[in-house]
C-alpha cells in the first residue's frame, strides 16, 4: 500500500469493522463497507457511532456500502473484520476486491487467519491485528464504542517491524484510531491467547462472567493452569512470553468486574462460536510441536459440544 | 428392621423424601419428618402431593413433622433423602434416631454416602438404593410427581438379596411405591452413574438441556466416551456393566426430549451442586484402580468451578 489516498474497503462490517471504517471515512478517507446484515439499513439510514472518543455519524449519502464484493472498486487496503467463523467466505468476498499492491489487514481474532489469506492471496499481502475495544452492535447501523480502541498490527511474514506496517498505523493514528506497530505479530496473537483461551473459552463453554469464573479458587486455578499451557505451547511455536502474565491477565481481569466475553455473547444469543481460532488452532500448534496442553484439549471439545447444540 | 408396625424417619424431607414418607404416611404407617425449608409450611399446613399415581394430601394433624431430631423417637428405619452436599450433618441428624435395630437407608445419589453411614452407625444398618422418579418441590409443603417411581435397593454389605431388603421392599411394595431388591447394590449404584455423571455432569457443568448435550455428533460423542469412562471405572471397582449401555442411555435419553437434570437445575436455581457425590467419588473410584479416566477427570474439575461459581 503505497498510495496517498489509498481505497480502503472493510469486509464483514459488524461492530468492529464498522466503527473502524466508519473514523477512517469521518476522517476523509475513501472507505468502502461490504455489509451483510445491515445493508439495507445502512444503505438508507447511515451509520450512528456512540463512542466515547465523540459520538458521530455517517450519512447515509456519505457512506458507501454493498452486498456484494463484485459491484466494489478494487482496493489498496482491504480491512477484513469477518467473525473467523466465516472465513470460507474469504476467497468469494475478497478476490474481487485484489489488484496489484493489495494489502490485507485481517483484525480478526485467534490464530489461522494470516495463513488462510496468505495460502489465498499471497503471503506478502498479508498484515494482521488484534483490537483491543470495547465495541457492540446495538441496532442495525448503530454501534457503541464504550472503551479503549487501540489496534496492534504487523506483517505477517517476514515477521517484524515493516515501512508498510508503520504506513498503516500512521493513518490509523491521523484519524483517531490509536495503532501501534508490533515487533511480532505472533508474539502479539499468542500475547491476546492467553486472555482469549481462558476467558472467551471456559466463559464461553461454562456460561459464566469473567468474574464468576475467577471468583473462586478452583476457578483462578484452572484459568491459572490454561494460561501456563497456553505460554508453553507460544514458547514451543516460537513466541517468549513471560510466566508473569498468568497473574497479569487474573489481575487485570479482576479489576474489570463482571464480564461478557465476546463468545460467552455469542453463546448467548445463539451465535457461532470462534471455537476453531480462538481453541482449535492454538491447541493443533500445541500438537504440532508435542507440547501436552489437557485443559486446553479438553476445553476445545467442550466448547465444540456447546457450539453444537446452538439453536436446539 | 424386624417389627410388624415400625417407626419410620424420614431424614432430608424434600421432594423425594416428602413424596416416599407421604405415601408410607398414607398407608397408615408410622412416618416422622424431619424438615428443614419447609417445617414451618408443613406443621401448619401439612404436606400436598399431586402425582400422577393419585394426588393426595397429608393435613397438618396427620404429620408428624419436626426441625429438630433430638425430638424424634427412635427409629426402627431411617430414609435418608439428604442431598449428598449435607453428608457432613449425618453424625448430628440421624445419631438421635437410631436405637437397636435401626436400618438406615439411603436414597442419595451418587456414591460415597453408604459409606459415610457405614463410618458413623456400621456397616450392618445400612442399606441403599435408588430412586427412579421425576419429583418436584414446587412451593413450601408442596410437591409434584410427573414420572416413574420405582425404587431399587440393596444392603451395603454384604452385597446380595437379604430378608431385611425384602421386607422394606415389600412394605414400600403395599404403599403404592414399586420397589425392587437389587441383586447387587454396587451394580445398581454403578448403572444408575452411566446416565448420571454425562447427563448431571456435562448438562449442569455446560448448563445444557439433556437434548441439546445429544444433538450434535460432538455432544453424542463426548457422552458415549464419558459413559465408556464409567463402564471401565465400574469394571476395575468390581461391577461388570454390558458396553451396550453406551447405545441404551443414550437412545433412552433421546426419547425424553429437553430434560434439565436435577444437577442443571441446581446449578440454575444456585443451590450447591452434587459434585462430589456424582463426580468426585467416581473419580476417586477410578483412580484407586488405576483406571485412565481422563473425561471424568477434566469434567469433575469443571463442575467445581461451576459450582464454585454459585451466588457470585
Amino acid at each position: 500500500m503505497n498510495v496517498d489516498r489509498p481505497t480502503i474497503a472493510v469486509v464483514g462490517a459488524g461492530a468492529v469493522g464498522g466503527y473502524y471504517g466508519a473514523r477512517l471515512a469521518q476522517h476523509g478517507h475513501d472507505v468502502h463497507f461490504l455489509l451483510r446484515s445491515d445493508y439495507e439499513t445502512v444503505r438508507s439510514r447511515g451509520l450512528v457511532v456512540e463512542s466515547c472518543d465523540g459520538n458521530f455519524s455517517l450519512s447515509a449519502k456519505d457512506v458507501r456500502v454493498y452486498d456484494d464484493p463484485r459491484r466494489m472498486p478494487g482496493a489498496d487496503l482491504v480491512v477484513v473484520t469477518l467473525k473467523s467463523t466465516s472465513n470460507d467466505q474469504f476467497e468469494k468476498l475478497i478476490t474481487p476486491l485484489v489488484k496489484d499492491g493489495t494489502v490485507i489487514l485481517t483484525l480478526q481474532n485467534g490464530l489461522g487467519n494470516e495463513e488462510r489469506l496468505a495460502e489465498l492471496f499471497g503471503a506478502g499481502r498479508v498484515l494482521g491485528g488484534m483490537a483491543f475495544v470495547c465495541i457492540n452492535r446495538v441496532g442495525p447501523g448503530r454501534i457503541s464504542h464504550t472503551d479503549h480502541g487501540v489496534i496492534r498490527l504487523g506483517d505477517f511474514t517476514p515477521p517484524g517491524r515493516s515501512p508498510r506496517a508503520e504506513r498503516i498505523a500512521a493513518l490509523f493514528n491521523a484519524s483517531r484510531i490509536k495503532c501501534e506497530v508490533l515487533d511480532d505479530l505472533r508474539w502479539g496473537r499468542w500475547q491476546k491467547l492467553t486472555w482469549n483461551i481462558p476467558f472467551n473459552g471456559l466463559g464461553a463453554t461454562f456460561d459464566l462472567t469473567t468474574d464468576r469464573l475467577i471468583g473462586s479458587d478452583d476457578g483462578r486455578r484452572m484459568v491459572a493452569d490454561l494460561i501456563r499451557e497456553v505460554i508453553a505451547a507460544a514458547r514451543a511455536d516460537g513466541v517468549e512470553l513471560p510466566e508473569s502474565l498468568v497473574e497479569t491477565q487474573i489481575n487485570n481481569t479482576t479489576t474489570m468486574g463482571p464480564y461478557r466475553s465476546s463468545m460467552q455473547v455469542d453463546r448467548q444469543e445463539g451465535r457461532t462460536m470462534e471455537v476453531e481460532a480462538i481453541l482449535g488452532e492454538p491447541l493443533r500448534r500445541a500438537h504440532a510441536h508435542g507440547v501436552a496442553t489437557p485443559i486446553l484439549e479438553g476445553l476445545y471439545r467442550a466448547a465444540r459440544v456447546v457450539d453444537g447444540a446452538r439453536g436446539k
